[in-house]
């Protein structure tokens, strides 16, 4: 086989996972006979047109480092939002990445990344086969939002869901305390899918019934007054209330209830926040004390909490991805597909970028109740493997050790 | 000794540890001899007037079942916010709860509390004293924020800060990832006292550099103009900036920050919360991508994320209660020192209450640096020994297994 080098990027939102991906690209990329230089791209595509390149056999030049960046979240070659051509000048940026391609003799592009990356993937594809070239371009999935077409289940979903579900029961514990009516609204990541809300439904409380009482997904109209109805039949029951909602809930006219705007301080206009509005509302329509929690920032970077399952997949994935290169494929995503029968087991794969790229998986009507505000059964077993096992970064001093480019530089 | 019953109740905002402490005062006293019944009272002096009691020797009976206590966050009996004699009737209050008492033959009082619950334990000495009684009341501190007076620092306090200063690393990590300017305002309980923001100082970054670049305390005013000089001076080398803050930060007049109000979508007042309102005054003097992210309930109740040290002092103190109480101390609450030489180790006595009921202890200027925006090497020593080691809830099915009283009744 030729002598050829390879590059490593990383796009889009971190997560816990991601750097998993690259530990597994590397390792296998490093393993393959004739595999020149391995090049990580800083800040993903952006990085790349400006040549900002590390050479990760000096990078990750021992186990242990490999090890420790399996467990470090956050994207530790930095990461990019640049969707190309966005300076409008789309030919010229594509003629300056082959020309950097090129001058560095690179022949496999591995891009760990979402929708957004999946679509770089698909230009570079085919501009190369309009244009020529011999650079394998392979898509690597990876989304806290578990939204990517062809695939069981993404990347970082799995340490997210456990994070969020861990939390969820944690907050709901502390909810419980006082002998008086309150409501709790936590809200979770997902502008148009739902899946992370939905993981909050793994959250268990008493007698391993859920620690969420109500749950509500964009995926589905989000409405004031069935809020109310069912806020008032889990009251019947019980007097504290854990209220679960994505961010991007909206109502039946489409209409997203965070982008109802409250006025700061300073009289600009900003997002409350979907939790502060449906706080707002159940204050409004049911009054006594009610609070809202936004996890936030936290629930795609919590390395302390990560699912064994979610990472040890990670690195297979990352590893399939220098497979399906070194085996000719180009402009492909990795993807899984779980066994239809027996116990959990995931069965990876490849398919062509243009069905994935700019596509978005939602919440099947299938994995939620009848009432569209918990989890189904089906939805259950499809979640519960994927939080799945414990596994830690060391910890030095009562605190994680993370991974960083700069020491290692 | 004569036989006698005692009673354990939780009180005020819970902690990831007052199970803890909850465990030792149960295990000491169930190795009492001639202790009789050992009660649980629910939900604090609240429940104990209405006579809500659970026999605890039933409860936990079984060594397992203490064991899971320990690491289980929140207030296993319940808690309350109820101060004797709100309700205009202190005395009829007081002649209940001491019919009560005598009723049950109860002796030993132990009150798992911050502030108010030592100012319950106050008020019940003294009306013993004028009246007459032979139970001894033992407080039990258990709080977050660090503000008990008399003692080195509170149970439950470390494990907050562990979750913390974990979390804000992880926080760091997100914010670096993009080749941009941005800022991230974290913000952490603490109204009065800025123990638990103080403990973001404790988190690490590249080369153990602090991660949080910045962190404003109660007790120091926040002036808007010194922000932004801080802001800009951190700015000259390094283009991410997390800054940490008090809920409770208030400028050189002690107005509150968060106090600065904001409209909701009902024209309803409402708190932005003091993230929020940095978040503003950002965005207005400085610009770019700001964010605010509020750490919430979850850092006082992340049973996932415990300081090993801060468990098993929990414990120790509540069996020390017990010794107490069984020397013939009434009217005190348990306290610790620090030995001054030597390696960390915490020396646990007793001290008369009045020394700690309705007073706060605040962060002490010794604690932070010249610029009194971050932790000066004497808080680092003071802080650091107190997130030291892990402990875990078990695990089942990959979330934490934790403890419910409906569950064992």
């Amino acid at each position: 086989m030729e002598l050829g080098n390879c590059i490593i990027a990383q796009s889009g939102g971190p997560t816990a996972a991601i750097n998993a991906t690259l530990a597994g690209v590397y390792t296998a990329a490093s393993q393959k006979k004739g595999m020149g230089h391995i090049y990580g791209g800083l800040n993903g595509i952006e990085g790349i047109l400006q040549e900002k390149f590390v050479d990760l056999r000096q990078v990750l030049c021992s186990e242990e480092r490999v090890r420790l960046l399996e467990t470090t979240p956050s994207s530790f070659l930095g990461s990019c939002r640049y969707k190309l051509g966005q300076s409008g000048h789309l030919e010229e940026e594509m003629a300056r990445l082959f020309s950097v391609f090129a001058d560095h003799n690179i022949r496999y592009f591995f891009y760990i990344g979402g929708n957004d990356s999946m679509d770089t993937i698909l230009q570079l594809e085919k501009y190369q086969q309009a244009h020529g070239g011999n650079v394998a371009f392979i898509g690597v999935p990876k989304t806290i939002d578990n939204d990517l077409m062809c695939i069981d289940h993404t990347p970082g979903f799995g340490s997210a869901a456990k994070y969020i579900a861990t939390t969820v029961q944690e907050i709901a514990l502390d909810t419980a305390v006082y002998d008086m009516d309150s409501i709790v609204v936590v809200e979770v990541m997902g502008r148009n899918a739902g899946w992370l809300a939905l993981s909050a439904g793994l959250a268990r409380g008493p007698f391993g019934k859920p620690a969420a009482d109500l749950i509500y997904l964009p995926e589905f109209p989000f409405s004031e007054e069935q809020l109310v109805a069912d806020i008032q039949k889990v009251r019947s029951e019980k007097r504290q209330v854990v209220v679960v909602i994505s961010e991007g809930i909206q109502n039946a006219h489409g209409e997203r209830i965070a982008e109802a705007k409250t006025k700061d301080s300073f009289g600009h206009g900003q997002l409350g926040g979907a939790a502060k509005q449906v706080e707002a509302i159940i204050k409004a329509r049911i009054g006594g004390k009610v609070r809202a929690v936004e996890l936030n920032v936290p629930q795609r970077a919590a390395g302390h909490c990560l699912s064994a399952t979610d990472i040890v997949e990670s690195v297979q994935i990352g590893e399939a991805a220098v497979d399906a290169a070194w085996n000719g494929e180009s402009g492909v995503m990795v993807t899984t597909e779980r066994a239809k029968e027996g116990s959990y087991r995931l069965m990876i794969g490849t398919t062509d970028i243009i069905h994935i790229a700019n596509q978005e998986k939602i919440v099947p009507e299938s994995y939620v109740n009848q009432e569209k505000n918990h989890l189904s059964p089906a939805g259950l077993a499809y979640l519960a493997p994927l939080i799945q096992g414990e596994i830690s970064a060391p910890v030095e001093a009562g605190l994680p050790r993370y991974a960083y480019l700069s020491e290692w530089q």
